[in-house]
């Protein structure tokens, strides 16, 4: 029996019905899945059929804190959220921080399952465990900091923490946020599953403890991450100090920083416009998720222009990249301004940034013109035009209706070969690393569960440089396969399911990260593993995650990367001449198919394999 | 001794030594002066010599709850924010509600009195009896809900109270406020002095509870006015529901809604355009202040162009005149959105509206060009033009610099006879009634204490018809003097000072307003008080605010209206043909100095009746 950790509570909440119903957490899930994603995906498999739509009342959300969060352990304040994508149409499980996480657990609850529709914008007001259906008529429209400060005050309670969504999520625009402080449950246009529901917001207030199975094991395991992260050189002082945004600098170094929707990597090296010494001077103090020693999360302050006095936690690198590099912004002040205008209207940073870098080059390229941009030079560059258009893309108006949805749906409407220049796996828009200079960083695109997602296999070997589990060549194909199945495995395993901040992982304790879980999991929950029994869990929800979307159709043809990254090499910089040639990808792909033990042929998972982790029904449901 | 209700002691911080120091609250004070605007009047007088520069560290901000703040009765989380007015060079004195007035006595605290300069950007927090000093390097250029939260953030505690200035009162602006939440401290520049002294904001803790002398005839007192409250059939439903705003219609029917800069008021009626009907479309709830049952404070939410989405507490009735009928401005979304943005950015809408109309005027005119507003089309009703002024005038930028200290000192620097247009008395901008349909009104902007302030003697019998203390006909001089006396008295005694809120008053209270703060006094404080004893209250602080008004070079002249008022007929609607004649208007000073015991020729107060209020020392320092 689990003796801490878990509340050993799921909250499912029906909007259609508008019931609630306490269940009891499986010892077996508990022990089998750990938490958050681990949770969120075997609800998903179990409870979302094929074939459903993602916007339809069928889906569910569910949102998953880890066993960890609530417990004294730090930065383990995470939280994943899973649906079935409205975006890309496999798993969208994305995880926040900040301080709701923990909430859920205080509550009373290791996972919240939303299902159905409401009838009328509504609120769930959950104050541990009592939950209230309320009307959100009067907050339909509402931007996302007053969203969350009118709730507070409506419900008489400023220590209650809000998700929600914002006029993007509304419009259920594909490629919409959830968001809780300032800080977003971002990709995979989960928040229009929200807005499908007619669910502007879940409100939550806890005053309960999490239980730990065993105080003196937990004190040592603790001290072995702590101990890690304080020997980090990354961690401390430069990311502590600089956060994220400082890998600005050293993508620009290494050659791998996108630009100008990935057209002119190499030539153009924004560092002096956008790097960490043109960052800084914006830097007005930081912001930490509960628990965390760290505090990597920057405030940063426009200074400059129409953009002066806009603040904004943040952007992170991948914004600097979404709303700088890859539109060619040089302007920080209006990189600032973006970022701020996302959350309030509750939009995905990565994939609007991206999607407009795509319009941008067809606007360059004559596929779109001013007729299409409403008068817009949607030119590279164009700070302003990119404003504009990211704020019609949350009201779905003029251009941004074209847009709004990302840039695969965006090419199959305009056609003219425009999809040559979407810059997407599986519909998901690329995130901020050329992969051609960092090639199993680009299998993980290729074959992560979610589509385009850096957070979900990082190759920490490729982009930094760190030799665990072994030094590795960035350039080179060989070995990326394996590679892949680890770094997926290991970042399942050890943050995304317990739940913990990725960052510790990546900076700093990926050498003992596996055995650290395995102390960190007996000490919270009582549960023994070995280091490869972690692994192995990460290995049990990536296959989970794969026959779910093997399900939902997707072959090994949607294991891919976008043309241009298969057929032009870098034209200058640290990785001049590189590419993932067609060959590579098939060759890292065979490779991480056999690892995985899948079909190497349909990228269909095994009997075998899903037998061996414990996923036999998932054989008999797919007939495998 | 007093009992209760006082906390008995003011905090001084002072700036430029970063001292604190606890004063005990004299009887004699808080009996004479009940608190609020009374304290704040007499600390000014006493503490700010004359010809002291309003901007300079010589300056005094002083703070100041009321007895009745802090207590069971409703309506009265109040404070009056004092000190010398950069705008007019008189006694600046506004109030505020929200949850800050009694945070301040909670913490233990009647008054606080801030002097002096910071070296750099500072803030206050005060939590109970410790006060700290903390940089706010970090939040200088920070608007003011952001500078509230991060603020919360940074002091772990989402139950601070902040009040704060915008970048408006950094750049001191001398129409810059003082905000807590998304209330305004709103007229008299009072957020220009904060950023005189640096002072970005003051954060507030209290745990404490307010005292009351005796519970039972407290009981009794508070039923008598909650009686008069229930039994108000403007308070409900209507005030209650629609707010402030149902004023918009109100005076248009009555023809003293003032239009397009006090220009075609009569003819031009935007009821159908920004009245009731239409600004409830935009209404989503309510915000109440500290314990109170009513919650008038409307939101709106913007639903159109640019600026859907945008949502506001308020507009107030006066913000609906100052962005609505003053510009010409029939966009409700545009109202809304200018509301927000002066809240955010930190200047009054009343001043900041009516400069622009003033500027409107102009450039209609041809005095203002384009060369002169950056190429803006400055046309009445021009929304787009009155938000981008609007913010350049926080900024000091362009056209917004000439209007960021009001009209009268824009009109001093335009010259060419600009000053006609200039729509001030004291250079303090005109409230929303146009007093040509309303005598007493128009004589208490012309004797107001601060200037042109609907708020120090709100002629109620000529605006709503209430027969208290007699019936009265609007388009008349006669008696005007000795009513706007009595108004004037009766609003400081019974809501500036207590400190109540000023609705209640207006719209219920009034009948039995002397009496029943006498009650409440007794009971909350022990002091005891006859009706006359709390009129005299209000004339007492009258006095002494007149008294350093003098000391400041004021005179009978400065007592006057705008050009427009004295000469121009109203030319429709239902006070046709009516304007206050330059005799009517010397009459009825004649007939409020005889009332009030000053020289009719100078206005100046006599030794006899500073005497006779207790204010000898007054006349001693005046040679009067």
């Amino acid at each position: 029996m689990y003796k801490g950790g878990y509340t050993g509570k799921i909250l499912r909440v029906n909007l259609t019905e508008q019931t609630v119903k306490e269940e009891a957490l499986s010892q077996d899930v508990a022990r089998d899945f750990i938490g958050g994603a681990g949770f969120g995906i075997k609800f998903l498999f179990d409870e979302v059929k094929g074939a459903t739509d993602p916007l339809g009342p069928d889906n569910k959300l569910i949102f998953a804190s880890g066993p960890f969060s609530g417990t004294t352990i730090p930065c383990a304040s995470r939280m994943a959220v899973t649906s079935k994508s409205p975006l890309t149409g496999a798993v969208g499980m994305a995880l926040t921080g900040g301080y709701f996480p923990v909430e859920l657990k205080f509550a009373g609850w290791d996972a919240l399952i939303i299902e159905g529709k409401a009838k009328e914008p509504t609120y769930v007001w959950i104050k541990d465990g009592e939950v209230k259906f309320r009307s959100a008529k009067k907050l339909w429209g509402m931007k996302t900091t007053d969203t969350q400060q009118i709730i507070k005050n409506e419900l008489h309670d400023q220590n209650i923490r809000v998700a929600c969504i914002g006029p993007a999520g509304e419009n259920q625009i594909k490629i919409a946020s959830i968001i809780n402080e300032w800080r977003a449950i971002g990709r995979k246009g989960l928040g229009a599953v929200m807005g499908s529901k007619n669910l502007k917001a879940i409100a939550i207030r806890g005053t309960g403890e999490v239980a730990v199975a065993d105080k003196d094991k937990l004190k040592a395991a603790k001290g072995e991450m702590t101990k890690a992260m304080k020997e980090s050189h990354v961690l401390y002082p430069a990311f502590a100090k600089i956060g994220t945004p400082m890998v600005v600098d050293h993508t620009c170094a290494t050659g791998i920083f996108p630009t100008k929707n990935f057209m002119a990597t190499g030539e153009y090296n924004p560092v002096d416009k956008i790097g960490v010494d043109v960052q800084m001077t914006r830097n007005v103090g930081f912001e930490a998720c509960y628990g965390c020693p760290v505090g990597c999360s920057q405030l940063k302050l426009a200074k400059t222009g129409p953009y002066a006095g806009i603040l904004t936690e943040g952007p992170e690198f991948e914004t600097m990249y979404a709303y700088g590099g890859v539109t060619g912004v040089e302007n920080i002040d209006a990189i600032i301004a973006a970022d701020r205008m996302a959350d309030e209207l509750g939009f995905d940073t990565l994939s609007s940034g991206v999607t407009i870098a795509f319009a941008m080059e067809l606007f360059e390229k004559g596929i779109l013109t001013k007729e299409d941009t409403g008068g817009l030079e949607l030119n590279f560059g164009n700070h302003e035009a990119m404003n504009t258009v990211l704020k019609l893309m949350a009201y779905r108006e003029g251009i941004g209706d074209l847009l709004a949805d990302g840039s695969k749906a965006a090419a199959e409407k305009i056609g003219k070969g425009a999809d040559k220049y979407a810059m997407h796996v599986k519909g998901l828009e690329l995130p901020a690393y050329d992969v051609r200079g960092a090639k199993a960083h680009g299998l993980n695109y290729a074959t992560s569960y979610t589509g385009a997602d850096h957070c979900r296999g990082y190759a920490f070997q490729e982009i930094f440089g760190i030799p665990v589990p072994h030094e590795v060549d960035r350039f080179t194909a060989d070995g990326k396969g394996k590679l892949t199945k680890w770094n997926q495995d290991i970042r399942t395993a050890t943050t995304d399911a317990p739940t913990m901040c990725a960052f510790l992982l990546d900076m700093a304790v990926v050498g003992i990260a596996a055995q650290n879980t395995a102390s960190l999991m007996e000490a919270v929950t009582g549960f023994t593993y070995t280091p490869d029994d972690i692994l192995q869990v990460g290995e049990r929800i990536n296959n989970l995650a794969h026959a779910f979307n093997v399900r939902e159709g997707f072959t090994r043809e949607d294991d891919t990367l976008p043309e241009r990254l298969l057929t032009e090499p870098l034209k200058g910089g640290a990785s001049k001449g590189h590419f993932v040639s067609r060959d590579e990808l098939n060759q890292m792909l065979d490779e991480y198919y056999e690892a995985r033990g899948w079909d190497v042929k349909t990228g269909a998972p095994s009997r075998e394999k899903l037998e061996e982790l414990g996923l036999g029904y998932v054989a008999d449901q797919m007939s495998v």
